[in-house]
């Protein structure tokens, strides 16, 4: 008899503006899914294998070079197309889950949000890339501005990103929360004003959602 | 009263496979065009600014990992796009010419011809990255993979194209040869398989061609 294939695993992305706390609490995302007995993938967009990581590089760097809209957004989706076709895609159809610290709404968000490209150019890369593949749940840690550029500032030296302005990144925020609420079967909004004790307990009633919806639990 | 704008430059590709002589034959012609009073810009791709040149490092690397179709085509195009935006377009739009070893032709006889991706989708992204713009003459340095791969032979460690194998390369050339019947106004073959005097006597009749007709002959 043919090996049953696995049920495909669960794709969680964390979204959010700088600095709103998307690593601090994947790792407290991944310790409780682990400790719950998911068999869990941690990555990260721009990134998740090393040719992605190189672009990640490519497209963060300070340069002199003004950076065409076109050309950044290219580079994104072509680091997309190698984390989904090397990682994403191969651990969801063995049943893996995978956690990953943003993905193409974070495209919306900076490109078409920040940047002001057309979000229907996206949208067509998007198929183009990704197929059908869609995050299930999407996790916005949603803090002020503010609040964000306060807790990343001690980080040295800044990114081509985070050189961008206040209104950027108002732009950013005010797109997520509108994809949250044009998607909001797939979005969860934790409030990431709050400490990281409140915070954590916002995504532990997540976990808890998924882990009963998905029946994972022991 | 307002400046006229100059008239718009002749943008110029050099194709062909690996080691036909591209590199040798680019610099013959800059000497020739530039001493006829051209004011030419010279460029490569991928490549030609300081970023597309980090993301042809991304690109011929050498990998373990395994590099998927979708996502070199768009690191070409990411490349392109920079290269189009920052260099190409404000060289010919101050009526400068621009030279340029290999374009998007090498995309279609590279990955639709060698890799088998479908046409289709680069015809998509072109339209997608460069609008209108296409050039005004192709040169295609025709040669045997043999007599490329003999010429190519003494310089080192193979990037990630050079390791392919011989099917691959003939694919390539046929898919150049192709595009020239295809587009038969535009494109000048050369025979590249013949010495290097030979194949000069030969650029030189096209830039002859070249300057008649654009009219830059003082
Ligand atoms: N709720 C919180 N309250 C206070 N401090 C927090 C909170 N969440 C995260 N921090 C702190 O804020 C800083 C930035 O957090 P973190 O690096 O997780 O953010 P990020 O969203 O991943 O940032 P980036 O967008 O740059 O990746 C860290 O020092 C972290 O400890
Ligand atoms: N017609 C020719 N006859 C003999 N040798 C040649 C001829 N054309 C070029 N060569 C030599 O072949 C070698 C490869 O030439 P070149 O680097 O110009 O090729 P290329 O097409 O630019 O290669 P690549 O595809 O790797 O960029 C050089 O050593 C060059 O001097
Ligand atoms: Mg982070
Ligand atoms: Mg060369």
């Amino acid at each position: 008899m043919p090996n049953q294939a696995p049920p495909r695993g669960l794709f969680i992305t964390v979204e959010g503006g700088e600095g709103v706390g998307k690593s601090t609490n994947i790792e407290y995302l991944r310790r409780y899914l682990v400790e719950h007995g998911v068999d869990l993938v941690v990555s990260r967009e721009p990134g998740g294998t090393a040719m992605a990581e190189d672009i990640r590089q490519v497209l963060i760097s300070s340069r002199t070079e003004p950076v065409a809209a076109m050309t950044e957004l290219l580079l994104i989706f072509a680091a997309r197309a190698q984390h989904i076709e090397t990682v994403i895609e191969p651990a969801l159809a063995r049943g893996q889950w995978v956690l990953c610290d943003r993905f193409t709404d974070a495209t919306y968000a900076y490109q078409a949000g920040g940047r002001g490209m057309d979000p229907e150019l996206i949208r067509h890369l998007e198929q183009l890339v990704q197929g059908d593949l869609r995050p299930d749940i999407t996790l916005l840690l949603d803090a002020t501005v503010a609040v964000g550029m306060e807790r990343a500032r001690d980080r040295g030296a800044l990114d081509r990103f985070e050189q961008e302005q206040l209104e950027f990144f108002e732009r950013v925020r005010s797109t997520y929360l509108q994809l949250a609420r044009e998607s909001s079967g797939r979005y969860r909004i934790i409030d990431a004003n709050q400490d990281l004790a409140q915070v954590q307990q916002q995504l532990h009633g997540v976990c808890e959602e998924l882990l009963d919806c998905w029946g994972v639990r022991q």
